[in-house]
């Protein structure tokens, strides 16, 4: 039953099918552009029928592989439902998907980590292959056959105009009002023709409402009415609270030296607990005519959105809880006026970004003592998710921050360690260090002099006498002094001093047994 | 005695002075911003004279050392005058200066290793301090005070615009043909008042010739005539020639696959042997029409203009071998209608080069099998010289070649190693590896298929086993496959592995005395 309220086009609902019927048309091999950036405006249903048709031919003994490219991360339905059934080749950008994650790691399945600026052009200079097949999620399909963009928009521009076949999967679970809330730019180029991105101010509209898309490349349409992953929000916790904190004081700080204006400048936040808790204190922060220029609006931007702090934000996805979607939708109105949503070559262009002068805040997974910071691998080997947007923000932002709890695994591994055994943000680009133990603020330090901040007001007590003795060590037996380091030890010196540890107070516990019983 | 056609200013004359006289107005522990980049355009006597100064206190037992704030990197008579002297409190940012190394590297100055681009804009945000003294070259000094400049920018706009005190050396070796050559741009703001940078050709002008300056801020003129730095142009030798050879080819290659327009797009070239070899093959080359929008012009680009092979040039800076700069002269006229000098947060802007599409061509030191790139460590502990605009260009470029021979100090260092001992380029970065034995494309490819390549293609002969050994263990005993590493050999596998070879062939040639022996 064809949803005439949704597809408007006639030309265009005679490619009403199932999802198996679509699926159909999607041979092994392909490169497929799927929607989807961090749990929203992904496909549904497509992705579980694909895994059932290459779980078919799997089951025959048939090879049956595709490569995958999305915004961001998606959901259980679409990278879990294709790592499953091991139908994944190759997955490009940002994945955070437990089963994917496991592939990857598990050596089957290869992953390619980009910077999430970069994809839609790299995907347009032909680097990353030819793409074949764009499946992408709407709220709805035109009269004249452009498409109204659901939840994100991610990559969804590029997959349209690059793919020879098109499927779209039309959900009507998303809300027709998010018409008019996106703005699609379609003044990009290939160099030498590009000109100026004409953004000057996070809220500037400079495109079109909605998606172009050719009638005659859409192969199937796939009706749906399916929510988002909208994963729950848990309030912040004290660590969380504790790191936000640090921020807001030294934001206040900057403001007062005059390196700030009173309504601070566009801020971008990555996601999770910790900048919830940020979004969270600036609520009842100094602060205000706030803006924002970030890849995803989560709960935290829309409550200060709804309480006047925030005047206005720019996005890619609205990553929801389902208390806050609910809030969206009783308000849709009044939150169209105030964000608007781009494809991401957009909000995460460096031009954009250095022009604003963003105030970047992501998270990492570990930082060294000199400053630079790993936010992708776990113990340098596995992928937790991948870069994101991490970079594009912080080499091009006003002030860059990082920020970590000083220690994971329940107290038992520092996030401040000796030397990252991975790097994805260099000594170059990361400007304030921050744990619930305190900040650190490396503008116009020199390695040696970021060491000592990073360890004073960073490390977690557990940790700082091993960071101390690491860099006293290294100041004595490094060969050169710029960066010192030992590195035979740069990368095993924690572990190996924690295991010491527990060694040397077993032999003083056992001493001082003996002791006793000798008295 | 004044040169009245070289200070046009009447109201300046007054301010000619000695060196000396001059270096008494800067106090221990300013703020020096200096001209200079890449040994072009820094001030000639007026270091010298500061270097006695400092020199005379230390004497005396007194405490004297300033901050040096640059473009590049500058000669002798300012970097290595000061660092003799022990009067560098912190330097900032390149520097390439083997007496400022050493005192970096023995821990007794401090060193800041900034992207290029970002240097001005720190210093307008406040990040690095205020800045008391700014000292230039200039050509000349016009009417109305405002300045001709010399054979290079850098930050000399940032420097006269923040400094409470101006120093000027009016050098008359300096051709004062130069006038009209240089765009100034006076359109950048703090955020949130940015505008786009209106570049859209690498030959646009946006600016104005000349700096400006307050007159009442210049407190000393010093008179010159001494020559640039200008280093000798050594021709490419067999190594570099194979790699330019790698590069040309694939460029071929890339033109044909549509992926280039038969004319490139703008080049970016580090400094240096192979950089030189690069542009002397495109002079025999099939490409025309080339430009280049790139840091430092070089005889090698000269000669490109010369022959009409390239249209024109964007940089900041003219680093000319005496050869060179003779040409330079012989056809000034021509010269200045090719190339337009800007300044640095210009020559080297993420949004321009991004835009226009910049073909990046740098060198390093090592590369890691994953395609992570260390330009400016020695076993991760010493500065070799810094990043100067390397991060700028490669992750806003169109394609981004990274260069090195495969073997370093006489074949005895493997310059691709199992994993960087520090990173200034990710793996997110990177899109192509050269040396002598060939190209590593690494565009769509995974981190274990980028090894593959890397170790196949790029590592010289004597280290290929062991890194194939290196790789081969890791993907059996590595935590997780996404990188495979072993982190307690992943910085030393290389060099215990030549010991062990040594000690193999050691072992072997003795049984086999020791065989003959028996025999």
């Amino acid at each position: 039953m064809v949803n005439a309220d949704r597809i408007l086009a006639p030309q265009l609902r005679s490619k009403v099918m199932t999802a198996a019927d679509a699926a159909a048309q999607i041979p092994s091999g392909a490169h497929v552009g799927m929607s989807g950036f961090t749990g929203a405006g992904y496909p549904k249903l497509l992705p579980l029928a694909l895994a059932e048709r290459i779980n078919a031919h799997h089951a025959r003994g048939q090879k049956f592989k595709v490569s995958v490219w999305t915004g961001a991360s998606t959901a259980p339905e679409l990278d879990g439902a294709l790592a499953k059934v091991d139908g994944i080749e190759m997955r490009l950008p940002y994945q955070s998907d437990p089963t994917c994650r496991k592939r990857i790691n598990a050596g089957r399945m290869e992953y390619i980590d980009i910077h999430l600026s970069h994809v839609a052009q790299h995907a347009w200079f032909g680097f990353l292959g030819k793409l074949d097949i764009a499946v992408v999620e709407v709220a709805g399909i035109r009269e004249d056959g452009s498409l109204i963009p659901s939840s994100s928009i991610g990559n969804n521009k590029t997959w349209l105009d690059l793919a020879d076949k098109v499927i779209l999967e039309v959900n009507a679970w998303q809300d027709i009002r998010l018409e008019g809330m996106h703005d699609v730019y379609y003044g990009t180029q290939l160099p030498p023709n590009r000109k100026p991105i004409p953004i000057v101010a996070s809220g500037d509209r400079i495109g079109e409402q909605y998606l172009r898309c050719d009638p005659a490349k859409v192969v199937a349409i796939v009706e749906t009415n399916l929510p988002d992953r909208n994963s729950a929000f848990s309030p912040p916790d004290e660590t969380s609270q504790a790191i936000a904190g640090h921020i807001l004081d030294f934001l206040g700080h900057e403001v007062k030296k005059g390196r700030l204006p009173h309504n601070l400048l566009p801020l971008q936040s990555g996601v999770g607990n910790v900048a919830n808790a940020v979004m969270s204190g600036l609520e009842d922060g100094p602060f205000d005519n706030l803006t924002a220029y970030t890849e995803v609006l989560q709960d935290g931007m829309l409550h200060l959105l709804r309480k006047g702090k925030l005047s206005h934000a720019s996005a890619t996805a609205l990553s929801l809880s389902p208390e806050g979607y609910d809030e969206f939708l009783r308000n849709l109105d009044f939150y169209r006026e105030r964000i608007v949503l781009r494809q991401q070559e957009i909000s995460n262009h460096p031009e954009v970004i250095r022009r604003l002068g963003v105030i970047a805040m992501n998270g990492m997974i570990e930082a060294d003592i000199y400053g630079n910071v790993n936010s992708t691998h776990v113990m340098g080997t596995s992928i937790m998710n991948g870069i994101g947007g991490s970079g594009d923000f912080a080499r091009n932002s006003y002030l860059s921050f990082f920020m970590t709890p000083s220690a994971a695994k329940g107290g038992k591994i520092s996030c401040i360690v000796p030397m990252t055994s991975h790097v994805d943000h260099t000594e170059h680009d990361v400007q304030v260090i921050v744990t619930e133990q305190g900040l650190a603020d490396l503008r116009g330090l020199s390695p040696k002099q970021r060491a000592k901040v990073i360890i004073e007001n960073c490390a977690h007590p557990t940790f700082r006498p091993a960071l101390k003795e690491y860099f006293k060590r290294a100041l004595e037996y490094s060969p050169g002094l710029h960066t010192p380091h030992i590195l035979d030890e740069a990368l095993t010196f924690l572990p190996n001093w924690m295991a010491n540890k527990a060694a040397r107070e077993a032999w003083r516990d056992d001493a001082v047994v003996q002791a006793d019983a000798w008295r």
